[in-house]
């Protein structure tokens, strides 16, 4: 049996998986590397790693494929811009790989990967293009059209997270001001729910909040379950927001579907009444394709969960090598 | 020389053109024919224009494409939904022309013929993917990705004109609040302007407005052309939502180029400057790839205006029959 191997570069710590030809796990690991070290060394582990995952894996290595958290030049194999990962500005990372391991080794944007992954074995795996949103530290995209991973030009495209909400909204690390970053992340949800805390309409989340060190997502969203309703509150903005931006790109693409995943997605069943009932309110391309009870692929608008959980970015980038010897084969 | 028709039914007045493959128009005409009258008749009247007009062209037909304001079953060439044509809903349009003619007929949604033409023979003749933003009356849109039309699954794609711009802004037909329509369209040019006059800050306005019997967008632009304040005013709020509008598209895309094309666009000069620097304070994406004083195609961000003017519809639509051809050929 024929395998490739995915690699999250994503995260705070390096995963690894082999994965087989129709998508089955053979193995999983969680290394100890930290990606914001030293470069050469991430590589280095990166390298002993696979080199120990394919002793163990019977059958033959097809590839490698590495989602990376930034913009790649998907020619060149260079890191063009990777704010987490700054040392590896420029760097022939692919080149070296391949060197080091002697296959084929393929990169792609983190966020595409996670994508790719839920396309081919996930939420979308019945439908021929989706839309995938990430809600993490912050808000990344993904765009599968027909089949392929739609780069853009600059390989830039599914920068979701910084389409504009609110005009005058609060200001983004981008630039710009109301960007979905600043309601849908991680980073916003925990903002919200402190400037809660300070104004006063946050009792019971004051209260969690003064027996941590830190403030969490998580810790909001679990008194979001619990009934609080300022942290209800919060989820109620994350909703709007992401119904406000998944209900111009079903506008824009009329895709088959859209996929909310990343950590906060957890919070799914707190948000989605908010999300869903502002798409519909908010798209006549929506509400002239919605599903129905018994929805069907490829003739409704479905937004949806992400089934994969973090291992999406490991599926996808495993999925690379085949879709790049597919397309040698053309 | 081979020859295909173009018709444009988007309009008042039906159009229709000869053009040959090459992108030359042959020949021109617009009909006395109201395309809201009846539909057998603008039907009639439109294939005895067609074999008029074959009759006078040198060469062989190529088949026909027609432009129409709504949403086609590209599979079945049946109208699903068209406003401005109410009494073509769910008519064989496609096999009845083709019936009538004995040749090919390919319809097409007119903001995506329009979007066609600008793609083969106009502003965005030299990039192999681009979008289009026609603000007329309404605000329309079209996606050509790679070449080809982009239709979505159920030929609603490219409906740019509600993309949310002000979560809480004026009331739009499609059941939203503060779509792009209801900032960059002829409509909201002069509904704005109205209420300019309204609310007494517009004093040249109101004399203008007062001497003929309905204010146009036109007027208002004519009126910002001689430095009205109150008129530059409302082209910036058109400029900033166009703005807000195309940055989303730079970052979820990552096109070569978006052009602005439709009866507003020639207010280009106006509200240009404002959209611009809207774009770029919005859009990363944008700043990372925006072209200098040599713009290099297919390298760079360009949003231009189109080129091509009302004859956009008729040039795209009459290069639908050669991409139909080219495909029934693979």
């Amino acid at each position: 049996m024929a395998f490739s191997i995915g690699v999250d570069l994503g995260g705070t710590n390096l995963r690894i998986a082999a994965v087989d030809e129709h998508g089955k796990m053979l193995e999983k690991i969680t290394t100890g590397t930290d990606v914001r070290r030293e470069r050469d060394q991430v590589i280095a582990e990166m390298c002993d790693a696979v080199r120990a995952l394919c002793g163990r894996a019977a059958g033959e290595l097809r590839g490698i494929g590495i989602g990376v958290p930034g913009i790649i030049d998907m020619r060149t194999g260079l890191l063009r811009e990777s704010p987490n990962l700054p040392g590896w500005h420029d760097y022939p990372v692919r080149d070296k790989i391949e060197h080091n391991l002697g296959t084929m080794v393929v990169l792609e944007n983190d966020a595409n990967a996670a994508a790719l992954g839920e396309f081919w074995l996930g939420a979308a795996r019945d439908v021929s293009s989706m839309c995938m949103i990430t809600l993490g530290t912050g808000v990344g995209g993904g765009l599968v059209l027909g089949g392929e991973i739609w780069h853009g030009m600059a390989g830039m495209a599914g920068e979701i997270g910084h389409m504009t909400i609110e005009p005058e909204g609060p200001p983004c690390g981008c630039g710009s001001r109301g960007c979905l970053e600043q309601f849908a992340s991680a980073t916003a949800v925990v903002r919200m729910a402190r400037a809660a805390i300070a104004d006063g309409s946050a009792p019971e989340l004051a209260r969690a909040a003064g027996q941590t060190p830190e403030l969490s997502a998580r810790m909001v969203y679990q008194m979001a379950l619990e009934g609080d309703r300022a942290a209800q509150r919060t989820f109620d903005v994350v909703g709007r927001a992401l119904g406000i931006a998944i209900a111009a790109l079903v506008n824009v693409f009329n895709l088959p579907m859209y996929v909310v995943g990343g950590g906060v997605a957890s919070a799914w069943h707190v948000f989605s009444p908010t999300l869903l009932e502002e798409v519909r309110r908010r798209s006549f391309v929506y509400r002239a394709t919605a599903a129905g009870d018994t929805p069907m692929h490829g003739t409704h608008t479905i937004v949806t969960r992400a089934l994969l959980g973090s291992d999406a970015g490991l599926y996808g980038a495993a999925r690379l090598p085949w879709i790049e010897q597919g397309k040698s084969k053309k």
